[in-house]
């Protein structure tokens, strides 16, 4: 199934947009799961579990899984199958960037491998490093637009010599490269509502992946509004929801708020 | 020992600037290793045994390896051990590029998992994605400054409004950097001798690894003529080597003209 067919099926049946980042860290993973062999899979298995019927995706992020180890690896795989398992969207938060040939084996790690519906890539090094991910023309890619960050001003919000900032450069070029597929979007960081409103045009059609709302202070409302009709939109929450002290609990509130705006 | 101490021991015994790019491609790897359990792992290990009386650094990919899922990872982990037991410098390739409490745990799988000495990044989403790797005081970074596939004009060339080119601007910003950690450097694609000259001063002190030698055109001259002197400079050479008929013979001969070039 191709990746809008799947988010539409979970769209329809669970009316939200509510994307559950996987953030598994060793230091914040309630004392209950330390006594387990693999911590870090069995406290991902475990949100799962208790917020499949609201999440219409899980966003397991690499970096979390790596600093483990084997463990690490091991628990992501088996986190991974068990998204999969749940119907829901996988997608591999992963923000690679690579050429060609590499990039080709980065695609098959996280398309293959891990079975992902969508990745996170970044855009510096232009199309070479998004065309592997883009042959595999039923799965979506995330690129870096506007992220939620302080220092997205580093670069991302530099003013060009075209009038435009960097990331409304990146946005534009996404929009061009989704003739080769149409499931390339952006990771849209939700801060200010005056971006939003700005970012509408350009960013319509794509899939959207929004984090920054909740423990980084975006506004649900305000995205919902500008960014829901046209897009395949996803609002992403990690530790909001992860590190909740009932996370079904924090997730039906997130994904209650997100009906109410529909 | 810091990356600079390492660098130089290395440097002063072989004289040279090679850095070896371990990209295991299961599709190029000559047939004899196939029949092993684990043909990437035999290979890198066989590699290194090969070359490691020449090689400054060795730059294994992470692609090559996540591509194999946890073949691949163990792999990874067995040629990067072999790599520090030669003494050589280890240079993890991973563009990783994330913010904050993920780019800690992403520094934390290559700085401590792995022991790398270095690691490649992306600059994209600014400060927050490089500080964390920065803090580890003793390692270097090498930035995505100027890479050398053709579609790096999609977004690192492009001309910005304060006159200069993204990747100038990001050089600029890695020097403002290096207040924090001076091993902070840049990969500088090596294809045109008219921009390594304009480029001598913006990298000037920066730890360079410098692709696109060989395989992908650059010329070896210009690189050490223009970005020698000043620098901690390895120039990387992957497939060139590693999928030689007799990779030792083409490590001696593409060393042995960097000697030259002294």
């Amino acid at each position: 199934m191709d990746f809008k067919s799947k988010y539409k099926l979970n769209f329809n049946k669970k009316q939200n947009f509510l994307c559950v980042g996987l953030d598994p860290d060793m230091d914040r993973i309630p004392e209950n799961y330390h006594k387990n062999e693999n911590p870090i899979k069995n406290f991902c298995l475990d949100i799962i579990e208790k917020t499949h019927q609201l999440a219409v995706a899980y966003k397991p992020n690499l970096a979390f899984f790596e600093s483990s180890g084997l463990k690490g690896y091991m628990a992501l795989e088996e986190t991974c199958q068990a998204v999969l398992e749940s119907g829901a969207l996988l997608i591999i938060d992963a923000k690679r960037g690579d050429i060609g040939n590499t990039a080709s084996h980065y695609a098959k790690a996280v398309f293959e491998g891990l079975k992902g519906d969508a990745v996170t890539l970044s855009p510096y090094m232009g199309w070479d490093s998004i065309e592997p991910f883009a042959d595999y023309k039923e799965k979506a890619s995330f690129i870096l637009g506007l992220t939620s960050n302080p220092s997205a001003h580093d670069f991302e919000t530099l003013d060009m010599a075209n009038g435009k900032k960097l990331y409304e450069t990146v946005l534009e070029t996404i929009k061009k490269w989704q003739a080769a597929n149409p499931f390339l979007g952006a990771v849209i960081g939700a801060t200010q509502e005056s971006e939003l409103v700005k970012l509408k045009e350009a960013v319509k059609e794509m899939p959207l992946l929004v984090p920054g709302v909740g423990a980084q202070g975006g506004s649900l409302e305000a995205v919902v509004k500008n960014l829901h009709q046209d897009n395949m939109l996803l609002i992403n929450s990690s530790r909001g929801i992860i590190y909740a002290d009932d996370p079904k609990k924090a997730a039906e509130k997130i994904a209650g708020e997100m009906k109410k705006l529909l």
